[in-house]
């Protein structure tokens, strides 16, 4: 876990030592790139010999990759398989294509299923899944980069890449939230927009083109040296002061953004001090 | 998509054109599952040659596996590297490990991404991503199993599968959500127990083997004939009549609980209508 993330991250300790438990697994696994500082050596694998084996240790071997050129490629993409699927082929995928066999074996179809929240269910937004996988699979240290991109998406007015082939006029919003529902309905709000309207799907794919864009500048940027901080947001470390896994309360665990589900109203009624 | 979903699943339309354009893809890309119906033949393949290509197509084919071992496997897998790994490996590995080499090649380290709802962030549960993806792997028709799955964990009290080696009596809540913040926060406002407990760590494993256990239920039943149907949840589908693609607002898209977020205080001061 990044160090400045420590204090925030609010994550179980439980859970932490369940990801360095994980060391020599069922398939050949190696732990993730988390672990890095934990005695493992990177790559180390517990499966045996070269060949099939090689893609079935993480990370695998990041090849850096041109970040407009994602961009484009996962607008065409997220309208193959949808936004997760968006994410993840143009950047694993321009992976395996460099590295060769056997790692272009992998099934990349899977990750179809992340489209619109997981299959339309209007949670985690799909692009940020495949982020995250894609980061999971191609970094040694994904954990600050995820954490990086989502505070990101949360803050930025998005989309902030016009991919090739896009049609309508560039509507930015800021979603405040890494969930796909709240995602698309600010975007309707902020352009009048319905929410099966064409003008909204081209906007997820010129959103999953700024994800992809964003998750390889970071990924590049870790490659030569430069990682992201993964840094919490004021707002949310303000929260988790009492309720995170390190405060009184401690009923909460997470670093999505409080106020975008919890409404000043709500936190009134119970009688909760002013933020 | 499944007939009996079409009403309230609200997909955006051309997300659904989305996934029927995936056919012929950049890494001997097929189609997912649900595109059965639309003239692809399951397990047909834009690659090339058998071997190693063969792991790149989806759905690999299924062998059904035993429910409760997975659920006690889940167990440790997650105490391994998480919830989302946790209920990934013992069901994609146990595939893999009976069809064997290539299988046996797909790199599961990196579905520990999912754990806390995305390296801690609280998003979607990682159980119910990582459940997503091995119905996405091993199903030909997984979006119907899929919603299935994510309403039984919104309404059931859980966990409701105590795996081999648990410590604590079990105390099951019921999440309302698919969210692990909120299913987290639930479970320790009905314990009493904090959110950094060890009993609340054993609770997140028991809850991967209970999701672990369910999926294995729901595609054992789908291979002998059995599908689930995936119904949507009234009171959602009651929201969405106005707010989803299909109504006069249309400024909504999703399947998740509306009222887990959205508090009837809030309702109420936007002048929306009692429900």
């Amino acid at each position: 876990m990044h160090g400045s993330e420590e204090g925030v991250m609010e994550r179980v300790e439980s859970d932490r030592r369940s990801l360095l438990g994980a060391v020599g697994g069922m398939l050949g696994l190696v732990a993730l790139g988390e672990l890095g500082s934990s005695g493992l050596a990177e790559g180390q694998v517990a499966g045996t010999g070269p060949g099939a084996d090689a893609m079935s240790r993480v990370p695998w071997p990041y090849r850096p990759l041109d970040a407009d050129g994602v961009g484009h490629a996962a607008f065409v993409a997220n309208g193959q398989g949808g936004c997760m699927f968006g994410v993840v082929e143009p950047i694993v995928g321009g992976v395996a294509r460099q590295l060769g066999a056997p790692y272009t074996s992998l099934p990349l179809a899977l990750f179809m299923y992340g489209s619109a929240g997981v299959v339309g269910w209007g949670s985690l937004c799909g692009a940020l899944n495949g982020a995250a996988a894609a980061l999971a699979l191609l970094s040694a240290r994904p954990q600050p980069l995820i954490s990086e991109l989502y505070s990101w998406y949360e803050r930025e007015a998005l989309p902030d890449f016009m991919p090739k082939g896009a049609r309508f006029p560039n509507v930015a919003s800021v979603a405040g939230s890494v969930l796909c529902h709240a995602s698309l309905t600010r975007w309707c709000n902020a352009s009048g927009k319905k929410v099966a309207s064409p003008e909204r799907a081209e906007r997820c794919g010129a959103l999953a083109a700024s994800v992809a864009r964003k998750t390889v500048q970071l990924l590049n940027a870790q490659s030569a040296g430069n990682p992201a901080a993964g840094a919490p947001e004021p707002a949310t470390a303000a929260c988790l002061s009492c309720h995170g896994t390190r405060g009184t309360e401690c009923d909460a665990s997470g670093r999505m953004r409080c106020a975008s589900c919890h409404a000043p109203a709500e936190l009134k009624a119970a009688g909760h001090p002013a933020t």
